[in-house]
């Protein structure tokens, strides 16, 4: 790697600069030991996230187009800001390549990546370079938001309606036929695996204009980050099961506990209105926050189950 | 992990609370899908840097204490941070737990890190973490700097003496002992190896006190940042064989082509005057910069040749 390494990294750099919508604001991108950025306007506050894209662990090979990795690993980052309700700005890559990873698997992953970036307004200003027997790829966002106004996990409040953007289970349930082989990209289901939408518009429209509190992206399913985000206010919650808003085609299961769907969980008081639906994605009520720190399902019926979390059961205290 | 996931969260928090030196300047430290930080004052730039440390590439795990990789996981990124002259504020770590990493190996890890957070005055802000079959780790260190006193590998320019801290070969030499099982931890070139020292306060002094505009950190070995420093500035060097200082031990292969040793590289006008050590640490004259874009080095008796570049024939142009 270290004889391509300048290549590569001349590459990446080219491309980087072209795609930069903050040109002005970056003193030094990629090429140094660090990057160099101007410091925020008075008033705003930093974000900052890292999320680690392994293979094996997150992903397949034979299973993951290059393209879809190079988009996905940069849209668990672009999510968590989302989630905060934040302005993504900039972001930075460390990547360790393995030997099967060729320069045109390498191409389309870079593509693929430098796509959403762009469509989300972010530069790639730095990151780091190895080669090793696996993929791994860590992504840094860093981004901005009103100070005061971060939406944060730990400010649900017992009473609060707790709502869902988009639909649940879809990234599952394209999982679950790329498993099976059933590898069309124009499958729904497929492409929301492949090609999560992080909820960025809607997040600051959350923080902005509904002035909700509490919110978190889901990407490890509804059931696991809801009770993180109950652990995390010391509440517990009730969800619906027949509000629940499943994706076209996948189960309850699903939707319930399958991972990366990328979509937003926020609460907001009753009394407080939510739009049907912001750009198109539909917000859907689907459960109450309780004092008591317990996670129900109530089902058809009315009739009250724990809700099981990620195949575990939890304990909330 | 999902099980552990909350309690090993926890215990790093708490941990993380207890040693954050910027407590007042953290809106939001770990816990939530990203860190939220008081932007820099006016008048600072910011900087960030971000490294992988993967297991198999970077370090075997029957060599390498884990208290030791929790070391030099920050101390990669404090480097580049004390190469950019900049003073290192937050740090956050993306790492991928194997199932032999157990509570033992964690702690002796997050002790190793931790105590490397406290003495330079960094806290850790936020991570991520996950389960997979290596054990893989990134870390991002943010810093600042004053605007405009940012040291900058492409700055190098010609007539310039190139200097080094400390001594170079010592952690090649530490590496090569641990491979043939002599582990004793007294070694200074083990210690070397396994906790190297990120030059921070040399850094800062390079860019305030001496107005060095070239620095970069010497992590893959002398022959290829050298490389790097030239490419970057377009320019080429003459190395002083005899002028190398050499870790006690090493020979001159290591000294020139070892990794890992985190002293700094930098360059300054031949009349300007650079004290013969900082804080205990030496800073040793090596060459100088030429318009000419070879490598080159002067041994013995002034016959020059060909500098090799890690192993490999790097051009230039």
């Amino acid at each position: 790697l270290k004889k391509n390494e300048l290549s590569i990294i001349q590459s990446i750099r080219r491309r980087a600069a072209k795609a930069a919508p903050q040109a002005a604001r970056i003193r030094l991108g990629i090429g140094d030991d660090a990057a160099v950025l101007e410091a925020l306007p008075r008033g705003q506050e930093l974000l900052v996230t890292t999320d680690l894209l392994i293979e094996g662990s997150h992903f397949r090979r034979e299973r993951h187009p290059a393209r879809a990795l190079g988009h996905k690993a940069l849209a668990r980052g672009l999510s968590d800001i989302a989630a905060m309700g934040g302005q993504p700005l900039y972001a930075l890559l460390s990547v360790c390549l393995p030997p099967w990873a060729g320069e045109k698997w390498r191409k389309q992953f870079f593509a693929g990546l430098f796509h959403l970036a762009r469509s989300a307004g972010v530069a790639l200003v730095g990151g780091d370079l190895s080669a090793g027997g696996r993929f791994a790829a860590d992504i840094v966002v860093l981004g901005s938001a009103a100070r005061g106004q971060v939406l944060q996990r730990s400010r649900a409040a017992p009473g609060e309606l707790i709502y869902v953007s988009g639909s649940l289970g879809g990234s599952a349930l394209g999982l679950a036929r790329l498993r099976r082989g059933q590898c069309s990209r124009a499958d729904p289901a497929v492409r929301r695996h492949l090609y999560p939408i992080p909820r960025l518009a809607l997040g600051r429209f959350l923080a902005e204009k509904l002035h909700v509190q509490a919110a978190m992206d889901l990407s490890d399913g509804l059931s696991l980050d809801l009770f993180r985000m109950a652990a995390e206010s010391r509440v517990g919650a009730e969800i619906w099961a027949e509000a629940l808003p499943v994706f076209p085609g996948a189960n309850r299961g699903q939707a319930l506990h399958g991972g990366e769907d990328y979509e937003l969980l926020f609460t907001l008081g009753s009394g407080r209105q939510v739009p049907r639906s912001f750009e198109g994605v539909p917000l859907t009520a689907i459960g109450v926050v309780t004092r008591s720190r317990r996670l129900s399902l109530i089902g058809p019926g009315g009739r009250r189950t724990r809700l099981p979390v990620g195949g575990f059961q939890h304990k909330l205290a």
